[in-house]
């Protein structure tokens, strides 16, 4: 990963599918990007994971979606409206809300695109707690668009003005806040880990009193060692009861948890906040490998099976021959019913496939030759299965396919 | 489905953490809805089942994420900032895509919120084309957020200003276009089966010349029987060329396709269009059903398999008899390991439970009892499985419990 460069992330990127420059044919527009098909795939895969690892897998989460523009009563109470903003050059504070008019003509009503998601989880923190009747300790998850009107969007994808979030508050008795504090601290690195993002590029920072929001008591920036520089990559932070008391107090609402015992209190929040653009960034940057392979220098993307966009590409050794195709259809279909990130690829020689398929890290590439046929009788209904990473290949029969690949 | 209001569907939503009113406790926004922790994995399932069928299982079809705001110059290209209007009670016309500004101060461009998710396909044909090099016909599909400043928002999430789409565009030569259209519009019905929305309550109506896109030369409407009346619940259209030449023509870049025999054209396009917030509601609305069961009435949705968001829920028979609970765990944990989308309930008696799990579509009930812990030897290690639609239990192997809840 050491000699990674923002060039190479990006030209690879944009050549193999994956990140393209927004309304690239119109120059563009800064600060938007749009993914290609190999790359919404990849994203698609990152947030599957986290939903799977923090909301399916756990008793003590749920997931939201909740609307992009809200009420814009609510990012005046959260503070948003007043305090959300950057300095210009000359001075001036400027807010980084994108805003938007809702209602036609004189019923419009000036709103904003939310600029996290965190704040649809506290305004439906009383629906859920009266639809699911959840036991503290709990969380509700959230994945969805953000959006930010930055003054300088820059480095890629990182900081970019329309970005995806996946955002846990979880609500804790106040006195338990320190134990979920440092489980969760724990689960941003396993989160990590299991995604593919390098750990000894992963650094928690301390964020100190004074660069601290006034109601947060403690929070650890994780940040990591992108190519421009080591910057935030998530972060966790323990904001006390002070969402859910402002909208509490703005809506009017009782927003407290009543607990069996009859106590009733506003419970406190930890909250972990990941950016899946920028946890896509820092995969592509942990993954991208250049190293040489016999002989001949290359760049490989070496990407978790969890998270590859391709698990597996399936090729007839020749192209132009039926019987070879034929079967391998025949092998295709069946992993792809199985595993429907599989790929067919008869272009060009098996040389030209193996660069293709490792520059966008699919871990495996299967081939079928005439000894699959059975042109050597002991070796009849097995295939060729390539290592992306040591290029080593092994002859596997068609039954332990499946196996091996999923 | 013949009794089903949307008093009932908007109410057992609300209830059980399918949808609530965006903003709710700020006395909401109109137009705008939040998916609670049952519909966002109602609604994720609907749009992995698309993505599955269309995307993934297909070998002529990839995805792609486009950004929500986009370079305003597409959307003078498309006709959407001279055309995209209705009118309002004075007659005047009123241009219903969501405005935004983009930068900060002297630099600020004026942008819209993309009111469909179609013209991030179009503006990115040349970039799938050059990374995958795909051969005619193919297709690009895309789900997102689209937005639409609707004078009159209505009917529940039917009619919002904030919604979500899946959109494909197919890309044909021109002379196959009817083929291609024949191809998608039983594609339509086949998701529309696949998901679970009523077959009988889906109707075909051809958009006749005068009421037609001047360049669609063919259109279908597909509508359901909602509860308020036959509405488009996904669309079919013929575009011919005229999005890619209007793209090509305003952006200057060259849209064209060039076939291995040298010829080079614009393609010709076939739109399949679904709302995929009309998709669950036209789900729920097949789903929901009243009947008598053990001579009390009740209230059930009848949810695919494939789409409801619990698959199965497992209980303790007792919630106080820690050797239930405990054996219960174990065949919760199993199954979870394999289905995330298992769900523990141990609140209020069986019957409540039943109730309970009736009320949000979970096909299967698991119960672990006395017999399963070897009270009667021979039904050691079995659980009684209810089913949800006729209430019927049955006894089962623990061992084969996978196989019928998967």
């Amino acid at each position: 990963m050491a000699d990674v460069t923002m060039e190479k992330i990006v030209s690879l990127a944009k050549r193999r599918g994956f990140i393209y420059q927004g309304s690239e044919i119109y120059g563009g527009f800064s600060g938007f990007w749009d993914y290609g098909p190999l790359g919404v795939e990849l994203k698609n895969n990152v947030k599957q994971l986290w939903w799977r690892m923090f909301v399916q897998e756990r008793d003590d989460m749920c997931g939201l979606d909740a609307a992009i523009v809200m009420n814009p009563e609510a990012w005046k109470a959260s503070g948003h409206v007043s305090g959300f903003a950057d300095p210009l050059e000359n001075g001036k504070m400027f807010n980084t809300m994108l805003m938007t008019s809702v209602g036609a003509a004189a019923e419009a009503t000036n709103a904003y695109l939310r600029p996290e998601t965190a704040g649809g989880i506290f305004v439906n923190f009383k629906n859920v707690v009266d639809s699911l009747h959840p036991k503290l300790p709990f969380g509700i998850a959230q994945i969805g668009k953000a959006f930010r009107n930055e003054i300088a969007p820059r480095d890629f994808i990182f900081r970019a003005r329309e970005f995806e979030q996946m955002e846990i508050e979880y609500f804790v008795r106040p006195q338990e806040w320190e134990t979920a504090f440092e489980e969760w601290r724990q689960n941003v690195h396993a989160f990590n880990e299991a995604v593919g993002i390098a750990s000894g590029s992963v650094h928690e920072v301390e964020v100190a009193d004074p660069d601290r929001a006034h109601y947060s008591k403690r929070t650890i920036d994780f940040e990591f060692d992108f190519p421009f520089g080591r910057k935030e990559l998530s972060g966790l932070a323990y904001r006390t009861d002070f969402d859910l008391s402002a909208h509490a107090k703005a809506s009017g609402v009782d927003l407290s948890y009543l607990e069996d015992a009859g106590e009733r209190f506003v419970p406190h929040v930890i909250e972990p906040s990941f950016g899946v653009d920028r946890a896509v960034l820092a995969l592509l940057a942990s993954a991208y490998t250049e190293d040489e392979l016999g002989g001949e220098s290359r760049t490989y993307l070496k990407l978790n099976k969890a998270v590859a966009p391709i698990k597996a590409a399936v090729f007839p050794l020749l192209k132009n021959k039926p019987e070879l195709v034929a079967k391998a259809r025949e092998v295709y279909a069946m992993l792809k019913k199985q595993i429907p990130q599989v790929m067919w690829d008869d272009n060009g020689n098996i040389g030209k496939r193996y660069r293709r398929q490792d520059e966008i890290g699919t871990p495996y590439c299967i081939t079928v030759d005439f000894d699959t046929l059975g042109e050597k009788p002991e070796l009849k209904d097995t295939v060729t299965i390539r290592n992306r990473d040591t290029g080593e290949q092994e002859r596997v029969s068609i039954d332990n396919l499946l196996t091996r690949v999923a």
